[in-house]
């Protein structure tokens, strides 16, 4: 890869966290709202640990650590790299101070650029970047979703951006498409940048099967909701039914009933809720419920990948979920730029799935546990780091991430 | 299906089921040691519900119940029944006192034998019937774990039976059958009975691997156990090892460390560890975690299915997993008989599955979330109940069942 | 004291706990319903091992335990003796089985008669024997009210014992009794048993005061109940508010309304609400929250405790708490063998108060935190046990005990 | 009161508190580190929602609140004003911003200064206006420890003040002072103001008893520490042994042994153990254990109070609780201004204790439960606001706080 180009995209990325957090006060940047979100600041600092630890510790010339209790303040989980920070205090940290973490920031930007000017190992630092940016990627759309958790929280509602969200037009009819049963490949193949969990490209055999053209949305949804949705077992699965009962659940995380009017919580504000948009921060149980409801059901994840793998719309960021416009060519609509699409298949080592050796093959196997593969990206998905290889997994109960339904059949 | 056979059948069945409960006390029978477990009069009361509830209600003339209050009492997870009695109470219920429940059982046997007597509609009962004796029978094989679940709670160390463990002669060692490339065909086929979750037979593409000739030894558990594989993070899922921290865990469920030796606790009371049986008692975290250590994996279900399709030896019940003997002739040696295996596998629906109108279609789809699937049958399962389609399923921390390892390698 | 009358003493004190078993299963016998209730099998083994522990090690030659276990088994909180098997583990002892606790019984008892017939040393052992029998008194107690807290939580709602509960008379109007400021004296004086708490008699000054003439009855709970008093927080302390919201509090222990009916569960069964008797199975939160809202408050023990001086009528065991009489010629009536009165006062050491050395010291003192004193007696206290000075002793929210109000006011 | 006096005092307290929050960022100010601590924003919002609550609303005309959210958000416990924002999440509000919060003080404290200059009903105002600052008082004591506690759980130990604690000369040896038997006068009783809670004036009977002359010492409780006193279970009240073992205590909440050097984390960072200063930062449980390990008891609060009548030395504020100094003149040392003193006494009515009519009544009285009264002040204790019949009162768990031990001893 050419060194100079490297160095743009690295600026430009690295620049992008940081605008991410303007609209945001210190304050805003330093509370954490639960344990599965983090505080803006700490994403901020975390990504550069990452380019401090696994770059610039491994290939610097004298390295000095910038700070050296940075090293356990802002690991995530990388057992191999030694003590953690516990999760759940990452919202106490209010020193090191914003700035202090935006010098930080200044400081390892500054050393990467050295280093990639110098250096005669080009290769493996660059492919090491390259990892260290669409890590910073994952965590610029945490940096939204989590931001939006922390203000809904709040009774004043206030908006990351304020804006109007405008009104979307009606959308097209819900339509299928078809696939045929046989032995199709999936995984990642061409020489663009995957994680580890893309591979190995292997064959999977499908049964006939058959897509639906868009996601569902809020108008679609709401239907369920006062049909009873949360309200008969049948619909659910076991433990999606006692999750339900247990935490009194009777609409998506941001909905909220104002007398009769159906209202959203979103980065712009407590909106009127849009029946055209997609319908977004649902559970997997949600998600599954609602399409045995319909009559359908999820698809599996080779199924969507199948199904995705000629579409060459990746979708633009956006602070909330696009409609789909009426007049829209694409045979299948809304698989990128929208919302996260759960899918029916557990997460888990494609055959033949190794690990990096150290700490960075911590990434994503030892995830493999109890969570779903979700497809697609979301509105809040960066630019340039969608694919159709992508997989995205989270447990079935997390809602605070734009993750919405794509139905599938049974042919 | 002749009605003399059913019958007999019938017969042989729900005597078993009072079988085991002869070396117990009514207090043994009644008390219920975790929320997961059942007291054995609940077994024998549930087993006794599941005839009258589907069978008789639906096809006896002038059904009555024999104890309306036994509707509830008695109803494990089935919300189209009507109410269910909490089942962490289950342990609470002194009365109905086990001669009661035992009174119930023989008045639904009669009930039922004048059912098939009598009736004209026999196919559709004779279905309803081989369904309620299968299900008995997986009760049968909880009755034995759950005992000796609750007994293990006793510091007196009770056995359920008094008996000495003979102690095994030396095992083969283990090697690898390799299987190749293909799709290969899994689910149920045959005219034989299966639970709805075999179904349909199916196509998978399944890479080329090799699968062990038996099950992991408690000697070759206890190495790792000694090489510290308790305490080594990257040997774990992370979901694991955060299981296996908060737990203090360190060694199999009935392990217990005394002084220098090793024992295990066992229906026949506490035993000193035997390194030639096969281990069990084991998590899901924990057979991973013992696979990657050993520099293998755990199997898919396809992979299992595929290498189990032509055993014929089904296994004899037995109060401890037996070894494999030393002359065994079989190429996969304890597929069935001696301890559950956990697979890869997330339990899922198989493509195109369908679960049964009504109530008794909560039987098995309903828990197809966060559970992994265990192939093949333990020595605490009846005989006539294994089968090479079988899936069974827990979730990935459970224990109290004879669940061991097999292991497998991708080629 | 004489050895012949102690001995009776205790052969009549040992049968009733033998024979407040009696109407009861091995089931029955062998279930916790809570980790604050204990197993009646419990009770009779724990009474048991007091004696042998604090008597019989102690005095007799050449002691053997009857059974070793049995010491760590049965010990309920002595940390001085030793390890104690986990509290709310003590419901999964199915073994020993009821039988056995018995023989356990039969044999301690046969060697605290030897003991007492051969002994020279009379007097120590004789008020360790005392200790003892009064020690098993209060299990007598805690075996009523666990098992009706046992029974309750059974759908069936079993009887202790089978009998109708007599619908009671009209009660009279509640009046006053006033007693002047002053320094008085409390604690024990006279020369019979007593617990070390109730030492030593001492001084305290009382402002004039007046006491109710009997408990609050049903019928006026229910007033306060229908006048919404769950729902109001200016009644309630702030802790008792949180208590009532977090579990939904309505009413008290085992009242339930069936339509517009209001039963109460009883150890004879589930019965019609008796508006005359007194209200008992209250939580000192809802006897503060009850006086608050009548416009008078708990007393202080120290007023309860002057006012009861000079009473002589101690009660007679029942089922169930009696209705005072109309003629009643007491002053107060119903001070003891209804239901224990709630008292301002937390449970703390009087001046000058010491504990015994060794684990016997444990009995009382070591509970001196976060518990509300309660005086008098209930109908669950056996003949013989009450007096004007005993201090019982609960947490704030406890309800499975006859709790019940008598209120006072500052004159 | 002079209305000029009354507003001097009133700049000067309000003042105060934002100046306490001047070392800090405006993140320190933002985040709660526990569910019993407040964010420092909340605090400064808080008091000040208490004059526009219980003064501006009742006495301004066209009464209009700065912002209507804020009547929600800020109120504490006040369930006759109307909702509440849950406690545990205060700190999840980084809006209003720390600027909003101050404009917020500036708005209030104008129109608080417009009222005292314009009103004829001066009197009730000045009251209400006196103990709104009484109460702002309590909150600066809070804001303190509050912030103590966010500093202590950031691994960097971040000081609220840079600057070194200078170490304490030697202390004079504990002596005895002993108070005769009989009739004492506790409570409230000059023209100045004080809580409800202590009043009325009354009598109580006290027993002769000695109390020591000065608090204990950090290098007196580390005796006890490195004797094993959290080791051993008879030197425990029995729900504080539960508590230590559960939560694995073994030293007062901010000491930390670093090798074999004791450390102590201060407002002015993390210091070396000073020997000679007061242990503070205890529980109750613990300051209960010492007492019982060292031969003594604590204090009741009439036998405290009774002590301290005569004392004049009120102490000065401080970081950090200091050392008694070898030439004090006085009987009683560190009676104020060093640590809170636990005393035996649970947290109850005075006789003949009422509480104010409405919202305000809510201040003390419904707390009265499952408490501890502490007696004299801390160094956290602002000017002024000290007195010898103040009742402090905390769970028996509470560490937070500058708590520590005054002994006592029944003759």
């Amino acid at each position: 890869m050419d060194t100079d180009i490297l160095l743009e995209r690295f600026r430009k990325v690295r620049g992008d966290s940081r605008r991410l957090a303007e609209p945001l006060s210190d304050e805003d940047c330093c509370v954490q709202s639960m344990p599965d979100a983090s505080p803006i600041k700490w994403h901020l600092a975390h990504t550069t640990w990452f380019f401090e630890t696994f770059v610039l510790e491994q290939y610097e010339n004298n390295f000095q650590p910038f700070q050296p209790a940075f090293r356990v303040l802002f690991n995530s989980y990388y057992n191999g790299v030694g003590e953690k920070h516990p999760r759940p205090q990452r919202g106490l940290l209010t020193r090191p101070a914003l700035g202090d973490v935006l010098a930080y920031r200044r400081n390892v930007d500054e050393r990467i650029a050295a280093l990639l000017a110098d250096t005669g190992q080009g290769e493996a630092i660059a492919r090491l970047i390259e990892m260290g940016l669409h890590h910073e990627q994952q965590h610029q759309e945490l940096m939204l979703t989590d931001v939006k958790h922390m203000l809904s929280m709040n009774p004043l509602y206030p908006a990351y951006r304020e804006s109007e969200l405008a009104a979307a037009g009606a959308v097209p009819a819900m339509h299928w498409q078809a696939f045929e049963e046989g032995v199709v490949e999936i995984g990642h193949a061409d020489a663009g940048f995957c994680f580890d969990n893309e591979l190995p490209r292997h064959r999977q055999f499908v049964e006939a099967y058959a897509i639906s053209s868009r996601l569902v949305t809020n108008g679609e949804y709401l239907e369920f909701v006062q049909d009873g949705g949360y309200a008969e077992p049948s619909l659910w699965l076991s433990e999606g039914w006692d999750w339900v009962r247990t935490n009194t659940l009777e609409q998506p995380l941001y909905w909220r009933q104002d007398d009769s009017d159906w209202n959203e919580f979103t980065l712009q504000g407590l909106q009127r809720l849009d029946a055209h948009r997609p319908v977004t921060h649902l559970s997997f149980f949600e998600a599954d419920a609602y399409a045995r409801w319909s009559g359908a059901r999820l698809p599996t994840e080779a199924e969507w990948e199948n199904a995705a793998a000629s579409c060459r719309s990746l979708g633009e960021p956006a602070l909330h979920p696009p409609a789909v416009e009426n007049g829209e060519q694409e045979e299948l609509a809304q698989l990128f730029g929208c919302g996260w699409q759960w899918t029916l298949s557990s997460y888990s080592p494609y055959p033949g799935y190794q690990t990096a050796a150290g700490a960075i093959g911590e990434y994503n196997g030892k995830f493999m546990s109890n969570q779903y593969v979700l497809r697609g990206s979301s509105c809040a998905t960066p630019s340039g780091h969608a694919r159709a290889t992508y997989r995205n997994f989270f447990p079935a109960t997390a809602r605070w991430q734009f993750t919405g339904i794509r139905l599938a059949k049974s042919l």
